[in-house]
């Protein structure tokens, strides 16, 4: 294998994103010492030296006056200070040789005129020198590949996604909730107000990388546009970029404006800027992870037509509503499956269809396992979306007193496999809310640790999915 | 008070509800005895007579022959025995007096021709009797007051809001769901193919139903028309109406047709319907539930003005989004408001505005029982959605080593009440999910007791609360 040669941007990050090691200024144990905790308990192998004049030490490491007591050079430096004295730390770590900085601290040009003038001064303090700044008023790097960790609570994993985000609280959560639901991540970037290394830079890089097979975005605003169009049409024509523009609304753009100091731009140019790059555009956390869980756990595919497996004829039709709604289709059977599915599917009272209404056939062993399987052959089907009800095979239990929901459940994982390993084809599994909370919980592993996306309802699933379809289609144009 | 003189629809339904006698036809072992469990773990005060030729006893009840066998009138005889057979059933409980049979038993109308002939000798033999059927294909009836309920797992205790679905699947869903999220039930009909007792008779019932204050629907098709347009209009105009339609799509409407035998009858004719009648239409389960908690847990208005709280800047930017999509607005707040509020929230980096970012100062007691007490009184606020990100105290309890979360959430809860109590004002609770899943459950039943509604995302908050404002509105017109 020939290997590509890389951009210099790439080279630049990806020696912030491996740095061996890393000074983290102000942390203190009154505010939990979050910083180091993270890096710590992330597992980080290289030198740590935490720096904080009214601190000895702590977790075992000696804390330093300044950075410039620390020995030799620092590859990453975390500053959490207040906003004023940053510069100062920038100016300290070019000293150090840094490759990275990363300004967690917040008061700059989101705030007002006076943070934007400290900006300027953050950006002239590593002008012309081989330092990068990542943020103001950002989380910075989470990469389980390289240990380095912006929450002490999310997975060192490693995995194909990456995400860039504007936004902290947004990168944090899509962590949070991207472990419950089986993501892993290759490289998360939070970078905030952008004062130097900007989302454009980012998205190269992610581009450029092997181990990131898809790219999430959330955006709120940006200083060049032309340089985004530019590396967004770049990036697609590498691997799927998904996007979540915050600040569409007017309202929102002006809290945009006093989030990361962002320029919005109208939701009109960004629409048109996501068609014209091929972007699959997205709103909101929940359709962002979802989309992404497609690309992620299921083949690729261009087809519409869906197959409905679910236990209730009222699921039934109103999941084919939404599946109709959101532009995709539920085709007839054929003849052989029908016949065939004839063998599992008790009689009274549900016919042999699409969408299939399995009823009380749904809780029979042996059903669902080969049910599902047969459903994925047809040819008429592209993709299974196979509804989930715990509250059936928890009360089967109950009342038979009988552990009899774990070979229903592992019934129901076969028959996934089967459709994804022997058909190759998509299965979206809709598991909505219950009252059996732990045996939800217990589920929803089941099927995360055997690969399949898992989803709230049909209408996310049928979106997401949907959204991954339209990007094949026009990826085969 | 005067007492309201009942219609003779009313006055049939209301004997069957409160039944004093029950015969369950054909529950076996076999099944784990769903009917008998299901209303012997209601804590049913009145009679029951299990019917099964093949059993003894269970549950330390006698089992008869034959429902004729059974000692006297029967009030209510709930029947799962094969479609075949049911009309004779019918026909035995005409015989013991019933003023209701729950046919439970599908393969009627919804089946094929062979069973719409089956359906109507089950209308031939209660026609000129004082019989009545619910059903076929349904779950019948669920009653906390009178201790009646199709599943042995849901709810006993009574509460405000009545329900009526053609699907039985939906209506346990909606039960069991319901139930998480703190509503409770005064009597929900799943009613099937309605070949007696309809959807316009469950309506007119609920409308003139005391303890019903709001009412919620799943319809997939209807046989007359122009009655249920007259229920729904009566209906509305004593208390809210929330519908659900089913079989929207064509692909949707086939589905309908065989599940429960309905003509689903074309989007528009049911758009227009709602609109003329003053219906509150939903699409899905999630918003359904979502609706009525609004109606349940806030008080009425009419103001699209949001006060929106969160801990995150990224929040703050992409809630207001959804907001304004809802058609909703996030106004300025008054100088007074920003002034009270100054001193609460921390400075660095958040600036004080609508949204409210209040990032680290979220987690600092005292300040979000004072902050959205502070907000709920801005004449320019209507109403107040508040984001709980659970991953935020989590995690400073396990930084601090220190049970912290609790007086995080209890000021929180305090906020809350102080905007509902001292300002009347709605209070939505916005849960997303986190991997916290024990603490995530344990907020959601501290908000839940204390009388709020709690939703997945902003965006379902948003479309629940402008329903409710529109029919608000349309109620002050």
């Amino acid at each position: 294998m020939q290997m590509e040669k890389h951009s210099e941007i790439f080279n630049e990050i990806d020696e912030i994103v491996h740095s061996k090691s890393l000074a983290l200024i102000g942390d203190s144990p009154n505010g939990g010492l979050y910083w180091l905790k993270s890096i710590v308990e992330s597992g980080f192998e290289g030198a740590i030296y935490p720096v904080n004049p009214g601190v000895e030490s702590a977790l075992g490491l000696k804390f330093y006056k300044s950075l410039l007591e620390v020995p030799g050079d620092v590859d990453l430096v975390i500053v959490r200070v207040p906003a004023a004295v940053v510069a100062e730390v920038v100016k300290e770590s070019v000293m150090k040789n840094a490759k990275g900085v990363v300004v967690f601290s917040s008061g700059f040009s989101e705030n007002n005129e006076e943070g934007a003038e400290l900006e300027k001064k953050l950006v002239q303090a590593v002008s012309g020198t081989r330092t990068r700044i990542i943020g103001p008023n950002c989380m910075g790097i989470y990469c389980p590949e390289s240990k380095l960790s912006f929450r002490p609570d999310i997975s060192m994993d490693p995995g194909p996604v990456g995400f860039i985000s504007q936004s902290g609280g947004h990168a944090i959560h899509f962590a949070i909730v991207g472990k419950t639901i089986g993501l892993r991540y290759s490289k998360v970037f939070s970078y905030g107000n952008a004062c130097d290394l900007d989302s454009s830079d980012f998205l190269g890089y992610l581009a450029e990388d092997e181990k990131t097979k898809v790219i999430g975005m959330y955006i709120e605003g940006i200083k060049n546009g032309e340089r985004l169009i530019c590396a967004l049409k770049k990036a697609t024509e590498k691997k799927p970029v998904i996007v979540w523009k915050g600040g569409r609304s007017e309202a929102g753009a002006r809290a945009a404006a006093s989030h990361t100091g962002s320029l919005s731009g109208s939701a009109k140019i960004w629409d048109s800027v996501f068609k014209q790059t091929g972007v699959v555009a997205v709103k909101g956390l929940d359709e962002l992870l979802d989309t992404i869980s497609v690309f992620v756990f299921c083949p690729p595919t261009t087809s519409e037509n869906m197959g409905l497996v679910s236990i209730s004829g009222g699921s039934s039709v109103s999941n084919t509503d939404f599946c109709i709604e959101e532009g995709l289709s539920v085709p007839e059977l054929s003849y052989e499956t029908k016949e065939r599915l004839n063998d599992f599917v008790q009689k009274m009272g549900t016919s042999i269809k699409n969408p299939l209404d399995l009823a009380g056939s749904y809780n029979y062993p042996g059903v669902l396992e080969n049910v599902l399987g047969i459903l994925g052959e047809d040819q008429n089907i592209g993709s299974v979306m196979f509804e989930v009800q715990v509250h059936y095979p928890s009360l089967i239990e109950k009342l038979l007193e009988a552990p009899v929901s774990n070979i229903i459940y592992g019934g129901m994982v076969e028959g996934c496999k089967k459709i994804r390993d022997k058909s190759n084809k998509p299965v979206l599994i809709i598991l909505p809310r219950t009252s059996y909370e732990e045996a939800f919980i217990a589920v929803r592993n089941l099927f995360v640790s055997a690969g399949f996306p898992v989803f709230p309802n049909i209408a996310s699933a049928a979106k997401a999915l949907h959204n991954a379809i339209k990007y094949f289609k026009r990826k085969r144009e």
